[in-house]
């Protein structure tokens, strides 16, 4: 059996896989290019870790089961899968960054009520503005806090916020178990909240739902958090109502393009954290993703079914 | 009855005020500095909202009741009190900040294990270093937390660090129900700790009780929060840990003196959030402060005991 990789093993996954399958077997591809020895290898290969260009998974007529290295599959969604998937099964990593991305959410979002931001600019300054500053900060104790997507991060998110006294609001699938359901719902909830937190996943029903006219139900008081894709939400709208003072302020994880456009205006817009895609991360992760694809592994020869199966009628 | 008060008063709390007493028989200072007038109408009240010099308090020979607008009294401590107590009650704000003290407590942890405040640099820079970042943040979940002070800040801390999935410690009287109650067993888990909160009063028993040699059991990895009192904590000894790289951050809400001097090392020193004493902070605090004085009143004239009594045997 042929296995194609592009993602970083660390050592002891190396030593973990060896152990598995013959070392010959693994094709190790580079994380960041996907080059013509990697198109090569994966052409050959029955299991393929890590990601590929989408037209790449239509040529490669021997792969059986692909393991992403990330919870979204949009690049893939174009693909025709009533047909792929009669053949190619794909796995991705649900699940795997919900904490590491919940706790960047309420990390960004406790930088801005409690004035971190402020106060890591007012020390490269030396100015003490302690007394300015305290009537002007916030609590996330007693806020309305409203969950866009209440999948792993949503719930991640909901159990934290409610340790912390925030009064929270789910809107998901009826299947999620979200108090909200409907788009109607979620607008009725968008005005009472002090607090979004968006973690859907990319799909053709998600892209652009926070356009310009959802987005400015949000309050003035208000702080939107986006964790889940860049698509979600219509950027160009995002930093008007930021720029006006018609938002409070904004944790943007995901845009549209990555690396962020140096001309991008997120870059300098008024009370912005910007984590730059790093929510999933923690020094776990390398370790942790091949945990699961070993896990997956040991699955896949034993013909068991696999964990954490994309279902493309949904879309994640 | 002659009140002294120079605590901000909302308007709200000015109308509730006079509801209850005459408008005439308080007296309004002014919360930045005590002045002679301020002085003179101490010397004729009853009862007091505030604070003030300690000697003043010795001159107030008609000074039934002080109630603090801080949680520390530590300013009083120098008095005599087993004589001053037979005529004077003094209560204070306990476990008024312990919510909002608890969340910039959390803010400032997360901003550090999740690079909020590399990102924030990165921003004003416009750098995208995604890549870079991710594999070196880390999460509170699973990380080993030790609140040293199990009052109402420790209390606020652990049930938050529980639910974002931290091994919770906690240091504190017998009384207080804290799991280690000896300085033995403190010192026993600090080598252990990823991050120590501390959250004592200031004290005699307290003053300098992170000194040099508790500070550097703490491992390499480990970050110190200190949001008691600037007293708990050698400051030159942490600042020495933190410059070789022997303590991985802090994050300093109070400090010896305050504001801090402008060359302080604690303005450059690497890792540090320095929140400048505003962890206690919301924008409800000045109507909450009030409630409390305001409340404590209406138990003070019906003769029923108050809320919140410091105890001078403890200092605190």
């Amino acid at each position: 059996m042929q296995i194609f990789s592009n993602v970083e093993f660390s050592a002891q996954g190396q030593q973990l896989l060896a152990r598995d399958v013959a070392p010959d077997a693994v094709h190790f591809g580079d994380p960041e290019q996907f080059g013509a020895a990697d198109h090569a290898a994966l052409l050959r290969s029955e299991v393929a870790f890590g990601s590929c260009p989408a037209e790449v998974l239509e040529q490669a007529a021997g792969l059986r089961w692909l393991q992403l290295d990330s919870v979204g599959c949009d690049p893939y969604l174009r693909l025709d899968w009533p047909r792929l998937s009669t053949r190619l099964t794909v796995t991705n990593l649900r699940g795997f960054f919900s904490v590491p991305v919940a706790e960047t959410g309420i990390a960004g979002v406790l930088a801005l009520i409690r004035a971190i931001d402020r106060l890591i600019e007012l020390r490269q300054v030396r100015e003490w503005r302690a007394v300015d500053l305290r009537s002007r900060l916030r609590t996330l104790h007693g806020a309305r806090a409203l969950v866009v997507g209440y999948g792993g991060i949503g719930h991640a998110l909901a159990s934290r916020l409610a340790a912390f006294g925030s009064h929270v609001e789910t809107y998901g699938t009826p299947a999620s178990g979200a108090g909200l359901t409907t788009l109607a719902e979620l607008d009725g909830a968008l005005p009472r909240a002090d607090i979004a937190f968006l973690a859907l996943p990319g799909t053709p029903a998600t892209a652009g739902l926070f356009g310009a006219s959802r987005l400015s139900l949000l309050k003035q008081t208000a702080i939107l958090v986006n964790l889940g894709r860049g698509g979600l939400v219509d950027e160009d709208a995002l930093v008007q109502l930021l720029d006006q003072g018609r938002l409070a302020g904004a944790v943007i994880d995901v845009t549209q393009t990555e690396p962020l456009a140096a001309d991008s205006p997120l870059w300098s817009t008024p009370n912005v954290i910007l984590t730059q895609h790093t929510a999933g991360g923690s020094s776990a992760e390398i370790d942790g993703k091949t945990d699961v694809f070993l896990v997956n592994l040991k699955r896949y020869r034993m013909g068991l079914p696999l964990d954490s199966v994309v279902d493309w009628a949904k879309g994640y």
